[in-house]
């Protein structure tokens, strides 16, 4: 009945293939008269969803998580994942040949400083690495006395003999009336920005900065519509695209040529060069810009001068149309939601549903809205235990049936052309503990406490991170990874640079679109996850002194009142959480059949009085 | 009556001395071949109080405010100073040879690189800046194609005809019944971190440092009891303080020598030279080291490593002792501020009562508990319009009487052996505004969510500094300081490195002490501020799990309850209040005269119910 076009449930391969993959590679180091290679999880774009053919982590070890690096040496070879990745690591690698160890505390650099010898020769592709992280992997080499080599081809793709070709997904015009703002006003904000920078020129680094400034859209990875490309920007001038011709047909070319050149993705490094060789000085993404970006400007006379690329923080700020394209997203997501926990509602009690049907049938009504263009990451489903699984993906072999008295959190999302969405809710199969209900009342409180926070403009992330802990803080208890993300416009469901974390040090602005996502994990029993999309807005307070804002959230689904103990919770509380599901009824429920409508009628009523 | 011993009420100089200053200092500097100069308001330990023989700002330039740097250039003459001190440097400099900037945004570098001009040579003490000053000061000169110029001897101190001689303070043992640790002991925990470093010494250039190490105490400045000194710890062997020995006493001498060899001051530049040219790495306090020491040890073949003291983050966890003594000292203070809150209810209602009535007769209850050594600070004693002044300080020409209807903010503290105090209470004088209340209850329920929150083990001051302003930020209202810092033993009331605030980085650990102080002013009507100190402890609670800690009030004296609107107010909040009345009522009662215990059981009755 349901099925899912957008996820795969198949488990990674492995075993013998990689064993002699490694001892190929191996060999093909010693070709090169280097005694070991880095291959972080990356592109040339440090993309969070890479393509196939940038897979080389994965064709080598057998991981495939979303963050890792693995470093071969001479007699050993390492694999560096995060506390996340452990376990899933250890299942997927040869560990007789691969040495799991820590991506984080202890940095992959503690490790190779003390594991390379004098003397010996890494080997890295600087298309792969930012200039950060080649100079922490400079200062373990330096430590050890040995030599860090930059390579011009990488020897990963010398050996990997069926490696896919480069993606060449077809690029679409993203419409002005999705868009909002036309490429030329785009290009005139950006250059008061190099101005201020100081430099000559600017590099998109980052396909989705190309992608907002030119207003396009492409195909060449998973679940984000991004054109892989670069662009060059000079302050004043004409900026060049740098995107694969066969991607383009005539109507987006023409679209391109009114605001740049339209070049091949192999002329980046003349142009570049060209550009260092009259002495500019040339502004890199320090967080999406490859090393060997840098180094060819500086070994051609030009001075690369890495920060954050300032596209990152206009994109962030959506301008009316693509608020307004947020809300009918929202609106269409939360039919499909409201489908969903209806399904859910009716079938989960059976004790039948298995995760992985949840997620088909979840796809399925979010097809049916006729405007679904991918999920925009793949559905975490997790039941029971798997629930207390924070980055959880279901395969055929974790797939497991939901039993009553379960909690089943589900975490997805849909890329919509007027906008992104990702939201989460924790369902109760059955008749929940009152443990649960603690736990859930407790996550809902730290939710609300950020839905309803009040701040002054220019306060950041990391200032009210603590307002979705306090609660349980107050019971002993925390969750394990930041309260939210920024989330893009048809374009990533992580966007930086503003989030709300210790770490998020950017000023929240208003038209910023952020997750508020507070959680709670009791490994091997249980996950709760309740998340929104909220819209950081004005706020007007009669006396106020100063710029205040707050958030509006977009998310439109009910929170499942089985779960809520209302003793646990302020009248205050109470009455924006029954206002916001009135107004989640009032929203979708025309769109409805009278059967869901029904449901969505008793899901949403008031939890006062 | 009463009177004040270690406060003065008088304003600065002014005038005709301070032109003549100017124009002889600038003559100075042609014979020496400089076209500029920068005089910090610091010492060669960056001390917050400063003897009087360090005070070349306030010479040069009329200004007596607790931060600021002045730039005299060859046609210019720049005084920078922070937000809180814009109004008081307009009134105490010449504005026609001093031009008031920015010292925060934009900083002094910005200013200065604009000013100087190609070829200026502006010169510097080494000895009063930290090398990280330096290097700021570098590139502002670098970018207006000017030369910084370190001097041998201070400029200043070349016309400067009447300066103070160095202070002479005697110098105490501070004893092991309120040190707690014995002087071997910290030692060896300091030998531990310089392992940790792996330098092959410790310079100690903050007196606070040496004192706590050393178990010593001194009067060299006023409201803390700093012996200004040196001390050079080598990773293994004896260290060696550097102290003028006129200070010392033969039996603090022998004391000291039982650890360390005693030195004068002097011999710190020869001795720190033969470590160095012995090749040895040096730690340098990156906070209060001088540029001076740093440049000494590179140029003599040494190794200067920049960081964090780690003796300050030994210092600020308090040892049982120490919390033992914090608590008497506390209990000590509680009955000198109910007597002096009874007093003033008594009093303040008639309207003849001034601001230094009030600081004259909280000083006079303090010294009549027969233990106070000083004032931890001078009292802010703000009354009206004048409350709304942050750093208010009261002189015979701001001094006003206290009418019915205002409010009094009244931020004091004391130096006791066994613990430094600070507090802030504000106080109804007549009946307060509806507006009053409200404000007074927003800042009394921040206060409360710090003292009551909750946090796992690793929590920063800045993760938590928002629950202090959020039910302003509700308003649109806030505070334009940090919530809390950290407090000393018997020495500074403004003790680092962990503080509340959003630049608060350093986590909080079982044993610091950290002042409680949200407030909010309002320009020309009134200032509110509640403060009390607080102990990190452990919190016990059942089914946690992680470590978690919270706060123990250490201050004891009544709120103003006529400040308090209850009705915005939740009952679990009330509760707290009531509970710390409780507390406070019980633990002062015995220890005051009748009156005054039937004014404190008033003071304190209960909220609710």
């Amino acid at each position: 009945m349901f099925e899912a076009h957008f996820q795969t449930f198949e488990d990674a391969e492995g075993g013998v293939a990689l064993t002699a993959r490694l001892a190929a590679f191996r060999e093909e180091l010693a070709r090169r008269n280097l005694t070991g290679f880095v291959i972080p999880r990356a592109d040339a774009h440090q993309n969070e969803y890479v393509p196939p053919s940038e897979e080389r982590l994965a064709w080598l070890t057998g991981f495939t998580g979303s963050a890792g690096l693995a470093a071969v040496l001479a007699e050993q070879a390492f694999l560096f994942v995060d506390g996340r990745y452990t376990l899933q690591a250890a299942q997927q690698v040869d560990t007789a040949a691969w040495t799991v160890a820590s991506l984080t505390d202890p940095p992959p650099e503690a490790t190779l400083a003390q594991a390379l010898k004098a003397g010996d020769r890494l080997g890295f592709d600087p298309w792969l690495h930012t200039t950060g992280a080649v100079e922490r992997l400079e200062a373990a080499c330096a430590k050890a006395g040995a030599e860090l080599v930059p390579v011009d081809s990488n020897p990963v793709d010398a050996v990997w003999q069926e490696r896919p070709a480069p993606p060449l997904g077809q690029v679409t015009v993203h419409d002005l009336k999705f868009a909002g703002d036309a490429e030329a006003d785009k290009l005139a904000r950006i250059r008061e920005e190099i101005a201020r920078l100081r430099t000559d020129a600017l590099v998109l680094s980052d396909p989705h900065a190309v992608a907002w400034t030119f207003n396009i859209r492409g195909a060449d990875v998973a679940h984000t519509p991004l054109p892989i490309s670069y662009a060059v920007l000079p302050k004043d001038g004409r900026p060049t695209v740098f995107i694969d011709g066969r991607k383009l047909s005539n109507s987006v070319r023409d679209h391109l040529e009114r605001n740049a050149d339209v070049a091949e993705p192999k002329q980046l490094v003349p142009h570049l060069t060209a550009l260092a060789q009259s002495g500019a000085a040339i502004a890199i993404d320090a967080a999406t810009g490859a090393d060997a970006l840098s180094r060819l400007i500086a070994t051609n006379g030009g001075k690369p001068v890495r920060g954050s690329d300032p596209v990152a923080l206009l994109k962030a700020v959506k301008n009316a149309t693509e608020i307004s394209g947020t809300h009918t997203a929202h609106a269409r997501d939360g039919v499909a939601l409201a489908r969903f926990l209806f399904w859910l509602d009716r079938e989960a009690p059976g004790g039948q549903l298995t995760e992985i049907d949840t997620v088909e049938a979840l796809e399925t009504f979010r097809r049916e809205t006729g405007a679904l263009k991918d999920v925009s990451f793949p559905t975490i489903a997790g039941s029971g235990p798997n629930g207390a699984i924070v980055h959880y993906r279901v395969t055929r072999k974790t797939n497991r049936r939901i039993r009553p008295g379960e909690l089943l959190l589900i975490d997805s999302g849909a890329q919509y052309q007027d906008g992104t969405t990702d939201v989460t809710r924790t369902i109760a199969v059955g008749a929940p503990s009152a443990e649960m209900r603690d736990r859930f009342t407790r996550v809902l409180r730290g939710h609300l406490a950020i839905a309803r926070a009040v701040f002054p403009d220019g306060t950041t992330g990391a200032q009210i991170d603590a307002f979705a802990r306090q609660f349980l803080w107050q019971a002993g208890l925390d969750f394990e990874h930041g309260t939210g993300h920024g989330v893009g416009s048809y374009l990533s469901v992580h966007e930086g640079p503003a989030r709300i974390s210790k770490l998020g040090t950017t000023p929240l602005k208003r038209g910023m679109i952020l997750s508020n996502e507070p959680g709670y994990y009791k490994t091997g029993e249980y996950g709760i996850r309740i998340e929104n999309l909220e819209l950081v807005a004005a706020k007007e307070i009669p006396g106020s002194e100063k710029p205040v804002n707050g958030f509006q959230a977009l998310t439109l689904a009910p929170i499942d009142r089985r779960l809520i103990n209302t003793a646990l919770m302020t009248s205050d509380e109470i009455a924006w959480l029954d206002a916001y599901h009135l107004r989640v009824r009032n929203t979708l429920r025309e769109a409805l059949d009278d059967a869901t409508r029904d449901w969505l009628d008793a899901a949403t009523r008031p939890l006062a009085g």
